[in-house]
């Protein structure tokens, strides 16, 4: 893949796609040059959240009315706006001069539904962050900064059908698959980046050795998808318009880390700034354990309002508060991304 | 009023007083003792929301076991613990030493129904705030750290009956009234303190003229109260034991004010610190105008969680990472405190 | 208009056309033919529903794949399928021979802000059910059985501008300017069928007389809509494919109007029915006297879940258990449709 | 037991007493003769929902400020007024005299975790079935037209607990284990009254096989209890001021089997009615294959309301619009309690 370029766009709606027009218009970039959309949409989040198909196919829309086709395109979009938390979608544009950014898609068929949640799905992660390391151009794991996933869950009627064949499937829950899912891809991100080894994880290490995580995964299961999707993102050796930092949270209110983590990709408090932000990704989750710095929370027993709901408000309107931006990308669902209750973090800084 | 000291219990339900009976069990304080009793209940914060009343209740009946009269207390509950804000409640309680800490209370029956949300309204708060200060034995304002008001709300009933009387009340809607209430409360404090001229406003600056704004008070509507009851609580000249600061957040992101409210009760991030926190008080609001920092916010238009919860999420999320502490209360319904989209902020440290 | 077809289809998400492509392929109807799309779609039908967007640009996509126009298309979509009302639309296709069923349509675009909720506003629907119904080509009121009305509403943009310009708008709030435009929308229908004397009404009458109101009509606001749209549906004097019938439910519980509304259009409990139900439409509300026969509900004051939402699942669930069948349209915001706490009924039955 | 009498009390919170006091005032009964406390509060009726604890501790305060003793009362409050339902309690009190109606009560404490939606459980509420009817007199189990069962969940301690022991705890779910407790507590009411013999079951039978159910057994877990409880409620030999009826509902629209029950406790539809209601009391629950009569229906995905909402706002509304009279008690989570997708109903009409 080429170098690319970043631009971080505001929407009204889910379908909103003026800023987008305004952007080609420009000619800032080309319709056939864009290579990711990565967007919050303003849905619940959950299951009958239909935000994000809706801004995925207005952006198709869009750039099919400008001759573009979109089947190469990795959309992530993550439905709930909680808080301070604003709709936008962030592009990655093909440049034409090196950037420093670098990025790289690789897809795969998904597996049977035995092997989700597995070391099967681990594999195949793994796997996958390979080759789109390697499609990034990107030679040191240590460049790398952020490694998207997309990957599948498990519906009622595959379940039912597993258990028919007579197959033991990981969980008859489906909520309970897409967590499954997740952590195993993000055990997946971990093995391809050195960051565990293979050896020291099994079937059983998925959703319970929490000891055990990626420090720059960014995973999320998408109801319905046949796919598992791996984009890298990293640090090229040329050009300097982009910088680029990533580390964990510790916990949902780990603002010291996230100020670690701007400042690593050239953003200091206070500081004379020759890079302003371009982008914020993380993830968050509601601490399993029940507490927060040794005190009760109640997101999961909120039968109002989903526990994910309030991880999103919350991890947003820290690291809100520490960059001073709410045009950010929180995702719930942390499962092996960075420390139990806490989550992953990366920063793409631009030269201003 | 004597001096009091100040205790925070966390709460596992909101009807568990154990923390409250083992404070009472150690000794450090007695049930007959308490005299306020100020937190925040896990329901939703809004007209359906009985956690308050019943953590009330059930203090009530913890201190009667004990022999205690509480129709002199002055509870302040607020539903709604969205994120990592935990339930908790803080007690004041009479201290037989000077702790640098004082309080008082007055309380008055409520108006006629057109007077809400008028200056009929501000001035009775007004008058009440004087008085409470006076109680509190509080010389000069700038000792004043905290103004907490409880004023009433229009019932639909009450709406139609002054209608048919030929009365023209502020407002025809039962939660519009509550805001209203809100508002030229916080204006009596305002111009209680000094803060606020008078003759600046009239009837029409109410939830109008946002430039009008309390520093330090911190209002609750309550639906069905027949009373307005306002407790203030500052800097006593006698004991160090405790030391208090306030101030206003900008907005729902404004860590650096809270830092300095922090800071000027003697509790500074990575200072050798002697004080700890021993309380802190927030109000909060979805910012009217629809964005924060220039970013759309979408907490005005989700029909699936109230827009205080989303601002209390937001809010307590930015408290707790910089104090580091979840025990804290964020209440919605900022209108006059604090500028438009901010709030008030108090802070109660304690020497260990 | 010609005499219409009547195809209801049902929808697994709300940008499912998978029905409609399947009808279309069938030969059953072409693309180019279709008049309009009635349809409930899975959202919260609250303001930040995007389901009824989604629905109408899916819908438009697969029409114009197939090389029709649709800007003639008149779309109804209402979010919200609560309990068992189940996603669908129900399509009125031009039809080649005499049906018994005929419709028309009107649009006339909005006018200014100050007209919404008013006799100004009264006047321009009744203009249009006029106009519609003569493109319906129907002589007699009587045999009008569905106005349906799409209406504008007021922004906070636009209260914000007329109120600068010393206009006086109905209301201050945006949600309440829905209700007065859906309210002066039906007194516009019942002027126009004759129902209501316009001389009976003037802006005062409109959310205050509860005892004028249309049998017949069915209105919904739309957010940001420049326009009002009027459908005309009703019996011809030529065809016996489809029987219609309507009448007004006097509470959400009124299965017996909804029995006799049934009966109407041949659909008898038990007989030996030669038509089968084709489409069923009605309105609810939560009853703003907080009751329903004597006891009190909770629709107003639950902070969770939207008072329309709880009308929603209740009427849908008794007109269900009445006609035995979920796959029904059920919209909330009745005023002036039916009477207090009620809603009108039309139900269109299909020889089988 | 002895005979009783029923009085059904509407309220206006969850903690309104006013109704019991005014019908102990009335002389009408006493406060030491109430044996059991059946009612409908206005919380979520989910994990956070504390409303159903706040009216037993308002009942018992109201009780005990009366002298009499509490802890043999039958509290059954079940939370969740979706719809029209309308919050009540219905108090079962001590006659003097015959009237047709008898209850008996029996109580044991739970049983180990790993014994929970295993046979042991199933066991254990059959003989507590058993001695209950024992207690009301009842001798034959067709007499039998309400059991009631509260049983216990296990918590994330407990199954942390019973995990690391060893045990093998039915699910690891918390939510889970409350539908596992539910059904075989249900299916232990079916074994007492006959319904269905014990050799035809097994551990995989539960919440497996549809086919068995009881069509008389209510079943609400509690979270956090340590007991089984059962009340079983019938027809007496002697005495007509009550009549019962009791059936299943087929699905959540199922009018007609509402129509029979009713017409066996003498309550037919226009009749000249010498019975009017007592009480109705009956089980719901969102059709877990995701359709009902050949409709999809959204219960299962709404993340933002909760499948138990929308089942208990349907049925009620069904139930409400057939008896005619919202102040019923319609309650989620009807595992093994009728037929899949329908749950058990139960009606208790008195002579006017």
């Amino acid at each position: 893949m080429p170098p690319a370029s970043v631009f971080r766009v505001a929407t009204r709606t889910p379908h909103d796609v003026s800023g987008l027009a305004k952007l080609l218009d420009s000619g800032a970039c080309q319709a056939g040059d864009v290579l990711a959309a990565i967007g919050k949409t303003e849905g619940n989040g959950g299951s009958n959240d239909f935000t994000k198909e809706f801004a995925i196919a207005s952006i198709e829309a869009e750039l099919g009315r400008r001759g573009a086709r979109t089947d190469h395109v990795f959309f992530i979009m993550s439905g709930g706006c909680e808080g301070v938390m604003s709709p936008h979608v962030t592009y990655l544009v093909r440049a034409t001069v090196a950037t420093g950014l670098t990025l790289g898609v690789a897809r795969a068929a998904r597996q049977p539904p035995q092997d989700l949640g597995r070391m099967a799905q681990v594999r195949t992660v793994a796997d996958l962050v390979r080759r789109a390391q390697h499609d990034a151009g990107i030679g040191r794991s240590s460049d790398v900064h952020l490694v998207q996933v997309k990957c599948p869950t498990l519906s009622p009627i595959e379940i039912g059908t597993a258990r028919a064949r007579g197959e033991q499937v990981v969980t008859d829950d489906p909520a309970r698959s897409a967590a499954f899912s997740r952590g195993a891809a993000a055990l997946g991100v971990a093995i391809a980046l050195g960051e565990v080894e293979e050896a020291a994880i099994s079937d059983a290490s998925i959703l319970e050795d929490w000891t055990r995580y990626t420090r720059v995964g960014c995973v999320s299961s998408e109801i319905g998808t046949d796919w598992h999707e791996v984009m890298v993102i990293g640090q090229a050796a040329d050009g300097d318009r982009y910088r680029l930092g990533h580390g964990v949270l510790e916990d949902a209110l780990d603002a010291d880390s996230a100020r670690r983590v701007l400042a690593a990709a050239g953003l200091e408090a206070g500081a004379q700034a020759s890079y302003r932000l371009a982008a914020l990704l993380a993830k968050s989750e509601p601490d399993p354990r029940g507490s927060v710095r040794g005190w009760r929370h109640t997101m999961l027993s909120d039968a109002d309002v989903g526990a994910f709901r309030h991880a999103r408000a919350t991890v947003s309107a820290v690291l809100a508060s520490v960059c001073g931006d709410p045009g950010i990308y929180v995702s719930g669902g942390a499962e092996h991304q960075g420390p139990l209750g806490g989550g992953t973090l990366t920063v793409i800084a631009e030269r201003q």
